[in-house]
């Protein structure tokens, strides 16, 4: 029997976890630690043990919906997250989630048993929340957790008692939950949340891996004085040298292909129109998925910006920078993904992803791959979040072969 | 008998002055319309009554002290204010103030008895103030007061009942309190508040006008996506577009002598490090003494920053925009000052003033000039703002020589 997705009862799923808001907020805003993301959860859980998988939470929240296999090996890992950023739309995580679930579903109607189990997976609080802790659940299960943040704390809310509501077990984080070998392979599906896809008007992204991220907190200091009396050769301002800055990191990025680089947040002080900008603190970015290409781009940046301030007596300071690593999934999983997804839809195209996901951290233990399908626009943390249902299902369907290529595939 | 300017009489007043300061307030901070300002003028009033000066107030809160002339004629004048900006210096304003004063006791001490009337002022309120109206005073002298303004409160105070607590009518204000024929010519002494003449080691400027000012608050709208996801080609960066507009006005100014320009305020929206600025709202300004060179300047600056976000698929909004035109002495008048300055240092360089001053709306109805001193360091608006007392002395020196040449000079 071939697998069949539903597409209609996909997204009466998706809907219904939508309907779990927050009140007075806008779009579908489901964040943690609200009760509105732990009353979906509740709803989630059932959903997974009405599909007869049985659930589990782990000391980090993340719920598990398992069903065994046919051969005593490590679990497929297949999921994304239910909580939201604030006036979110109804896809972004949730299709990861309800996505594994109706894979699951398909399986079993299909009449396909897995020789590893199955595991449908809703890692815990992934958005950036007020706790500053993104993909909060994945990074505690491969043991990238600090204890020191339990006692950061939300209106009186400790992270620590926001863990244990969630069902966590706080007191156990630090140390990893599961090391390689405990998991055959991570597959997450995810909707693009940028506009390729739609643009080039193809129904499915093959992720060759996600961006490795350079990033920088930068303080500039140059001086205060009149915007009237004081002559061009004599000024040092901060601002003139931000803005080649950031014209040097748009340029760079430009340049090389699948790169992307951004200033996104600058401060002008004392931001007084007459004024010549005495101080510019502003944080800047550059992606890439090849670290080698990421480090030449970001050296090139730091040069020009020094040379920028240099030019106008203005000095510069790194105040904070962080260095992510990219995630490439390995080449016979790549392989399987694209295969599977070009014999659905041969317009495929291999994307890397942008932002950070939850297979980001399960990538240090395990396989990892993604599957994208199109987000109408390149809409996403926004209500207008929209993808089509049959891309949707089309995804799931992607999702249910590769799981099925994975499992014949490993160990054999 | 040669006129002798007595500098540690002058710097005596110049400290006595700095002592009416606001209470908890940095450097010497004495604003419109706070209780200091007001003592600080009564003591002035009775320094003026004290060198046989005859003072008065105008309906705009003017304070002048005048003697008579030998003829029946239009007074000559000369002065500048005594308000400051927060956390201010001990000489901007209060220097053509305590200068004139000086220079109309040298005068008398040399016995010079001019054909024309003296009249020594303290125009009302000079500097940008909650009320957000600089030169009030020589503003509603002219005739540029605009009633409506009168409702303004900060603090509960309405600007109408400020003014009436600095002695002026408010219900007065409105039309001009003088007009072309009723002053003979405006003479202000100043510091620089530029590097230009420390820097030069020069102890005297020679003013030949005040710059025009081309200024604009101007939207930039882009579209706020995800940093990560989104491609560089389908980027509508307001930032970028913001930098492009910032590199071009810093570039055209480089290149005109004598001009400036300055983006010295910028904002930007929703200014998250992750994500592309959707929105930027800055201040951009041009400054030149020749309107002609700043109108191309300016047009320069608009062709560059529309190409620089018609590329970017950003628009951009003029929201406000203003044109004041410059101010030039009269070539009479500009030939006196030199020639006297020349006298006494022959390095006085001719500069022009890059902020506005009284002498702006002066000049609308007599002829008018300025002449500088050096600010050390180009230091002004700071409690650090300083000048050497021989350079302080020689300004006035330089004050009183020209008062005396326009009296020989005019109706002769």
């Amino acid at each position: 029997m071939p697998i069949q997705v539903n597409a209609s009862r996909l997204l009466d799923d998706l809907h219904t976890l939508a309907t779990f808001t927050e009140p007075n907020t806008p779009g579908w805003t489901r964040r943690f630690p609200s009760e509105a993301y732990l009353g979906g959860r509740q709803w989630l859980r059932r959903k997974l043990e009405a599909e007869g998988l049985v659930t589990s939470l782990d000391a980090a929240g993340n719920l598990f919906g398992r069903r065994e296999g046919r051969e005593k090996l490590p679990p497929l890992l297949t999921g994304s997250h239910t909580d939201t950023v604030m006036g979110a739309g109804r896809y972004d995580g949730m299709l990861g989630v309800l996505g594994g679930l109706e894979a699951a579903r398909c399986l079993r109607e299909a009449g396909i048993a897995l020789r590893h189990p199955l595991c449908v997976v809703d890692y815990f609080a992934e958005e950036a929340n007020d706790y500053a802790i993104a993909c909060m659940g994945s990074l505690a299960l491969v043991g990238q957790f600090n204890r020191e943040w339990l006692i950061r704390h939300v209106q009186g809310l400790t992270l620590e008692r926001a863990i244990m509501e969630g069902g966590g077990l706080p007191e156990r984080l630090g140390p990893p939950l599961m090391t390689s070998g405990d998991v055959a392979a991570h597959l997450e599906l995810h909707i693009e949340q940028g506009p390729i896809l739609d643009q080039h008007q193809v129904t499915l992204g093959a992720v060759d891996g996600i961006y490795g991220i350079c990033r920088a907190r930068i303080v500039l200091r140059g001086k205060e004085n009149h915007a009237g009396t004081w002559p061009m050769d004599f000024r040092h301002d901060a601002l003139a040298a931000a803005a080649q800055l950031i014209v040097a990191i748009e340029s760079i990025a430009r340049s090389e292909p699948r790169s992307v680089g951004t200033v996104g947040k600058l401060d002008v002080s004392p931001n007084q129109g007459n004024v010549i900008p005495g101080g510019v603190i502003l944080m800047a970015e550059m992606r890439h998925l090849d670290m080698a290409i990421l480090d030449r781009m970001w050296a090139a940046f730091m040069e020009k910006a020094q040379a920028a301030c240099a030019e106008r007596g203005v000095t510069m300071e790194v105040i904070t920078s962080t260095r992510m690593d990219s995630v490439v999934a390995p080449d016979w999983l790549r392989e399987i993904v694209l295969n599977v997804c070009r014999a659905l839809d041969p317009q495929t195209m291999i994307v890397s992803s942008g932002a950070g996901h939850d297979t980001s951290y399960m990538s240090l233990i395990a396989p990892a791959a993604m599957i994208f399908v199109p987000s109408i626009d390149g809409r996403s943390h926004a209500p207008e979040e929209n993808t089509l249902p049959e891309h949707l299902a089309r995804g799931v369907q992607a999702l249910a072969e590769v799981l099925v290529e994975i499992d014949q595939k490993l160990d054999s």
